[in-house]
């Protein structure tokens, strides 16, 4: 499934992408009910199929397959329901495929061809460090650039999403505690994660991680290795390598996380990036406004914001 | 108002602790409510004083005038409500003020004679660091010692909580934007804190921010300048100072962590820890099972955790 939040008439609810079609995942599970005869259709659906990603998550793959279940009904019988569950894509605003999640975890010095070509020897333990949730943005939100810097640079970043509770998981199970993969740019200005020894203030600025297109859930992509990434910034190539280049992958991850603290449905893992950033350029180059940043990766699809600078300061957000 | 939560027969509620009495916030505000003859009690209690912190606080002060006034009615009026507002303290047990944060910021590298001492300059910008919320302990709480490391430190930490939505508030109003003041040690697994370069791993360990005893709300301590700090171990002295002492005191840090995120009603600063932890100290003394660490601060409280070493790493939390 291709998981996302979308936003029409101003509310958010979670959805899937369905070829050009936008499912209302908790909708049609409603549908489906009803048309079981479950007189209490709105309340088990609420249950199971929830109308957010971030209690969804907390239903790990039992509330993906009765999503899908609902995505099945729904579309051999679409008129079968007295709310809108099935949108064309231009008709909504496509989300970050999750909202509010309780730990956004990055990984810093991740890629094995980066580090040896920069005469590191490869590392005994991950990296890690914080973005909080003020960051998230959507695959069609512009990345703002606020005037407190004029260093803004792009990382692109395989991440993946937890499904399930996880403390103490040995690699070999870690991937049943991914619900799924998506694409996420670790936004940083880079003169303020460096005027410090610890980079969070140069991380978390709000609006520093675009994310998406979506979630391929983890029942469509069970192997996350082997997949190429491609940043551009206006189709310049600037970011090229293979997850299977990661000193960490994403089972080493999982329980290497897991051993030091309880991982949520919903937390978010950015698996870190390889060579090619902005401030590694000769000479630096660093986003401007209107410069538009690609991501690809394989089997997942292509993330796409543009840069926007914002003028003024403002109280409000 | 020295502000909660409490849990009673395994249902976590908010709360304050008048004298030897625990009051139950939302109950004490419907029965106010009852008694003025509003029919739709329960709902407007509700909306005003949340059964927890994680929503109370994102009523700001109206919420807490709105909490206060219940509190004066039910103590008035103790048999005037059906549902138990009114506990004696050992009925109890009484949790951290916060559940749930959205974000903990930590601050390092904060108390001037320290810097000085160590032959360091006086920082430009506070270095700051996360925490997660799976760090989060009530005062009654022990604090586990997982087996997997050695090096269990403690950090004495003078707390504040947001209150108010805050994006670039000046130093001059950064202080209608806190809620209250409260004690954190920001337990830290040293020697994982410094196996890389980013702290975040032996800083988000569970159960690694006991907290507590209670907030006071900023009506009741409007100045957090000026106010001792001691921690003990064992009744040993490890460290003091005053948050005079602060580089970045509290206006500075709401100004300026506001002018990089937007900060939201409940979360939490940590506003850094003196020298004297025990790391530093010749030899380094690091935490063991049963030991007791004590955090005094003038018009906030005492904060007191036992350490408990865990034998076993197990999948449960």
């Amino acid at each position: 499934m291709k998981l996302i939040n979308y936003t029409v008439t101003g509310v958010t609810r979670s959805g899937a992408i369905v070829g050009e079609k936008i499912i209302d995942l908790n909708y049609a599970f409603q549908a489906f009910l009803k048309a079981k005869g479950k007189y209490r259709y709105k309340e088990i659906a609420h249950a199971y199929v929830p109308d957010n990603t971030d209690e969804l998550y907390q239903g790990g793959k039992e509330s993906i397959q009765l999503a899908q279940t609902g995505i099945d009904f729904i579309l051999e019988n679409p008129d079968s329901f007295d709310k809108k569950a099935i949108y064309n894509r231009n008709e909504v605003k496509i989300e970050a495929p999750v909202r509010n999640p309780g730990k956004i975890i990055c990984v810093g010095h991740n890629y094995r061809e980066h580090i040896l070509e920069m005469g590191r020897e490869l590392p005994s333990y991950p990296v890690i460090f914080a973005k909080f949730a003020n960051t998230i943005l959507g695959p069609e939100d512009d990345i703002p650039f606020y005037p407190i810097s004029k260093q803004l640079d792009y990382e692109a970043e395989f991440t993946f999403v937890i499904g399930k509770k996880a403390r103490n998981v040995s690699e070999e199970e870690a991937l049943n505690y991914v619900a799924g993969y998506t694409i996420t740019n670790d936004v940083t200005y880079r003169d303020i994660q460096r005027r410090t020894i610890q980079w969070l203030q140069g991380k978390t600025v709000d609006g520093t991680a675009p994310m998406g297109p979506y979630l391929v859930t983890s029942d469509e992509l069970s192997d996350p290795s082997g997949l190429d990434i491609v940043l551009k910034v206006n189709d310049e190539v600037r970011q090229q390598t293979n997850t299977s280049n990661q000193v960490f992958d994403t089972k080493k991850l999982v329980s290497f996380l897991s051993s030091l603290m309880t991982l949520e449905p919903g937390d978010v893992v950015l698996t870190g990036t390889p060579g090619g950033v902005g401030v590694a350029m000769d000479p630096p180059q660093f986003l401007k406004d209107g410069d538009v940043v690609t991501i690809e990766i394989d089997k997942i699809g292509v993330l796409e914001n543009k840069v926007k600078k914002v003028e003024v300061l403002t109280k409000v957000t």
